[in-house]
């Protein structure tokens, strides 16, 4: 069962409002068998809307339309609805009574406006709206050439109203016809998050799992610096559906090991975390180019003050060298972009601190500072561990990271949480 | 001139991301005189990418696609765009350059799957991408039946990417073109930002201004703490839309006064960092619930080493003894959130860094660790000045910030930057 959702809105067009409704819909529709093969967004102008369901019909089992449905001049989707249906806008009392009652509700008058919110195609049947003042509207349309039938439900656009009016009404009859998953009605999904080798490499290790023609499927996407791994099982009922995901989701976890560090909503720095706390180890933290940043990341988790205590930020050579105990011969010979200037930087930290390890950046983060040898986007980082009240192991290594100040402070960061991952699983870094 | 937005992806049909690259990219077409008259997205699917370009060239005069040009078989966007082009895929040699040089200057091997990054469609431009694989493509396109021209850019679906391409190659292409304005189209809008009085505060002062049909619009809007005053002109011309704007965001401007921090694109942190370096100040940080962000903050702008230097990350207790000398019995008998800890913590941060003034925070970022008399999101401030070796100027205020753990930390680093943004104007606070 395919479906469209098409949001209405300047503000959606002009960029004024991120649409989260519309990805918020296609979870909620794939969870119950609807395939999302589109969404469009057009502004609050008659003409377009009713162009866009009529384009939109022909093509899918279901149109999930929200927005436009409040009582101001801008608010044109009934009108468009009535100008494509061919049929003239006649007072609901149902939606009437609907409308009334939430202004009693609120114990204020209705403004004489709010009346419009009652009007509804001929034909069509109101939706109940429990949250707001705008009901929505519910009719089926068959098309004339293709003899599809395709159903329409409008909603308001204010995300909380839409949801509750989604989960109330328009789910429980989408669900009814979907139950028998149509085949390949079913997706479910997992995602399996890596960071600190590229996507192509993650595709060739992934190898055959990638065919298009796969099912489950299997696709990669880079946001952040992380690569993830996206499997979408398509099947025609929710056990079978789970079983397929299961065991393609093995099989990518064969395939890159070590390299998945986590999946769906789990974050690098809970991960992290939790290795740290139960191997009951703590971390300090002393940072050059990254100014902060890998420390906030280690704090980002709650109850952090149980591996995490000391961090500096010696942005500057006095600092390294007053605050850290760098040599300034260290400094001068090497750079404070070098191995040996964060090795240095780490071993401080943990003799201050007393933690179980340290990690140490340095680096150029640019616009400025780079060099034909040090181009921007060198990142020394150093990984420390104590034994004994004696530095035993002490690693450092230098990358270097594309993009811009951002991205390479943020790349910096994680990848230092990539090394003390490695470190505290006992595992060899894979790249 | 109307534009059209095409992004192309299973994770934003499926819902599994939320599309921001549309609203972004509208925003800046906005800005330059385009008005984005639809955004539309569709699957990893080459015949629906063909099939949306195909119904979207008649339509607009900038077509502009995001998403789909990675290395991986679920990349499809060029193929589609040969498709549509009825020309074929070929090897561009400064594509492949392009691509090539950047591996190189991340000293990797290229894998052999990004060579398919380097075919274009026959008669198209390479667009160069700065910040990672994959180039961009751009072509005219003349609508056979219309005889209008429609110019096709397609970048990459990576946010960063996306934007880097588009405000480098994509922006400076059209800029020239919408010199003139149609009548009645052109937008053009100012955002003025504030941050520590609620959006209802800044809505009474504001007043009349917002109301709904005065041209230029005035409208509130939230995003991570700050409130934001959108100034939107609509007219005929250019000239006069901007002469509108102007008079508008001065009457804001009237109504806000010093609350006003900046406007559009700036950042609250470049703002304090050229304060910072109008006024030859340096600033140390002293960091215990905010771990680091306050620090990261203040380095997010390039050239930070001009104001900063040191930063202290004091989590725990013993930390904040043992690196800034903050007495056992303070600790015991104000808590580790309280006034007179953040000021000895600011005091010795002075001391120890030599810089003109330091910021500390301490405070309850939850969700555990709070209680009847300090809730979670009390987090206490101070602000120390230095003056010939002697501190002079040490203030400290308590905050209770609302939300979750990552708000408060947020809020409390935001605040730090607003209290020193105002002791460098040399002005009291306002709230």
């Amino acid at each position: 069962m395919r479906a469209i959702i098409l949001s209405i809105g300047d503000e959606l067009t002009l960029g004024q409002t991120v649409d989260t409704n519309s990805a918020w819909l296609s979870q909620r529709l794939a969870a119950i068998g609807y395939r999302p093969i589109a969404h469009l967004t057009v502004p609050d102008d008659q003409d377009a809307i009713r162009q866009a369901i009529e384009e939109s019909v022909g093509r899918c089992d279901v149109l999930l339309i929200s927005g436009g449905l409040g009582p101001t001049e801008d608010d044109l989707t009934r009108q468009a609805l009535s100008d494509f249906l061919e049929q003239p806008l006649e007072l609901n009392e149902t939606a009437l009574e609907n409308v009334t009652r939430f202004f009693k509700a609120m114990k204020r008058d209705m403004p004489e406006r709010n009346k419009i919110q009652a009007m509804l195609p001929h034909g069509t049947e109101m939706i109940e709206n429990t949250a707001g003042t705008a009901p929505g509207i519910y009719c089926n349309y068959q098309s004339g050439d293709t003899k599809t039938l395709c159903r329409i439900f409008i909603m308001p656009g204010v995300p909380k109203e839409m949801k509750i009016m989604f989960e109330r009404s328009v789910a429980p009859r989408l669900s009814t016809d979907a139950g028998a998953c149509t085949p390949g009605a079913c997706i479910l999904s997992k995602t399996l998050h890596t960071f600190g080798v590229g996507e192509s490499a993650i595709a060739q290790r992934l190898g055959d799992l990638m065919r298009r023609d796969r099912n489950p499927s299997v696709g990669t996407t880079v946001s952040n610096g992380y690569v993830s791994v996206r499997i979408n099982a398509y099947s025609d009922t929710r056990d079978r559906a789970q079983r397929e995901l299961a065991s393609t989701v093995q099989l990518c976890r064969e395939a890159l090991g070590d390299l998945i560090w986590g999946e769906d909503d789990q974050t690098l720095q809970e991960v992290v975390a939790q290795l740290l706390v139960s191997s009951r180890k703590s971390v300090a933290t002393a940072e050059s180019c990254t100014g902060g940043l890998l420390a906030k990341m280690l704090t980002d988790v709650p109850g952090s003050s149980a591996y995490f205590g000391y961090g500096w930020i010696t942005y500057s050579n006095d600092a390294k060298h007053a605050q850290l105990d760098v040599g300034l011969d260290l400094l001068g010979r090497h750079g404070a972009v070098s191995e040996p200037v964060v090795s240095a930087m780490a071993s401080e930290a943990i003799k201050l601190s007393g933690a179980d390890c340290a990690l140490a950046i340095s680096g150029i983060a640019g616009p400025e500072g780079g060099s034909q040898q040090k181009p921007v986007g060198t990142v020394c980082i150093a990984l420390a561990e104590e034994d004994n009240y004696a530095v035993i192991h002490n690693s450092a290594r230098t990358f270097l990271f594309p993009g811009d100040r951002e991205m390479i402070r943020d790349r910096s960061a994680k990848m230092a949480l990539t090394l003390l991952r490695f470190h505290l699983l006992d595992k060899r870094l894979p790249f």
